[in-house]
């Protein structure tokens, strides 16, 4: 792995956390089904609330060029510029209500978090990389893939192996990675109140 | 760990992610200080959308009973019930607009699910478990612990060592895990198709 990107850790933490990161530069090396299937495999045993399991993926693979440019379409400008190297596209939805009463499922983006987090560590442990995005056209992305009214799209994200550090996404992919310090955002008694003053 | 959860895959995925579950049934042994850290410093190196890192944490332990009840007081009942008993109890807020420019963060929900993933596969490799609830009272929470109105508390969950499979909390940690198969929630070319008929 490209060592910069290696957490720089406070306290210790599993490799698998420590490692994984999200490259703009992606090797043109394809991603293997049964790799592909292990992936999502781990994304289906996330917890999630009453164990909805509200998560819903859309995948298109360099291999069907018309279904991987269809996905594309569905993101902003700034990530097709980058993504559109990546070996595969998926599109991350969710189902809005609970299936066994028909309720808002509050969880539901929360808990495709949960799912792609395994996901990315599944593709960590594989050598492979997972970079996510927020920046989606979600009607585009309704129109595109008749996706009902009751369900939405919210991410989107490429998988593939790392690609060469050079060129402009190689350029972006060499800057270390960053963190607010755990006494940020861990307090004890009170909002704002540090845990480690 | 009790074999009964470790998942029955169709793919093989990780051990940290198969043997990942969410007990009822806590220990009464105390979480060291020094795991405690681990784990949210793991929280720490999840991505978020624009590097913004919308997670905050509040954590409670049975070591000053007060605190704790403040934090368990903000559980729903059927939660309280079985949380009362684990030795640290953590409340999951999220900042919801952007520190860089105040605009609504719509990655914040799950971002914070990709933190406490990562918190929870760190807790998994130390023997730990943990299990997220999003029953809670987010208005008796921003009460309790002065939340700001630009944040907003959404999840919380138990930390701890898994515990005796007796009693009632016990026998649910009995029950086999169960998820619905990839080709359920995996599609290529439109929302429902599943890629593998």
């Amino acid at each position: 792995m490209n060592d910069v990107k290696k957490a720089v850790v406070d306290h210790p933490v599993h490799d698998l956390i420590a490692q994984r990161w999200s490259p703009y530069s992606f090797s043109n090396r394809p991603v293997d089904a049964n790799d592909l299937l292990s992936l999502f495999e781990a994304a289906r045993w996330a917890p999630s609330s009453y164990n909805e399991q509200p998560w819903r993926f859309l995948v298109a693979t360099q291999d069907d060029p018309k279904e991987f440019e269809r996905l594309l379409s569905c993101l902003v400008e700034p990530n097709q510029a980058w993504a559109k190297h990546a070996p595969v596209l998926v599109l991350g939805m969710v189902s809005l209500k609970f299936a066994r009463n028909g309720r808002p499922n509050l969880a539901a983006h929360h808990d495709l978090g949960l799912a792609v987090s395994n996901l990315s560590l599944e593709a960590t442990a594989r050598g492979l990389a997972v970079h996510q995005m927020i920046g989606i056209l979600p009607d585009k992305a309704r129109e595109v893939f008749a996706i009902p009214v009751d369900h939405e799209a919210l991410t989107a994200f490429a998988i593939g192996y790392p690609g060469p550090l050079e060129g402009e996404m190689g350029q972006r992919d060499q800057s270390p990675r960053s963190r607010r310090p755990v006494n940020e955002f861990l307090f004890m008694g009170g909002f704002g109140r540090s845990m480690n003053p």
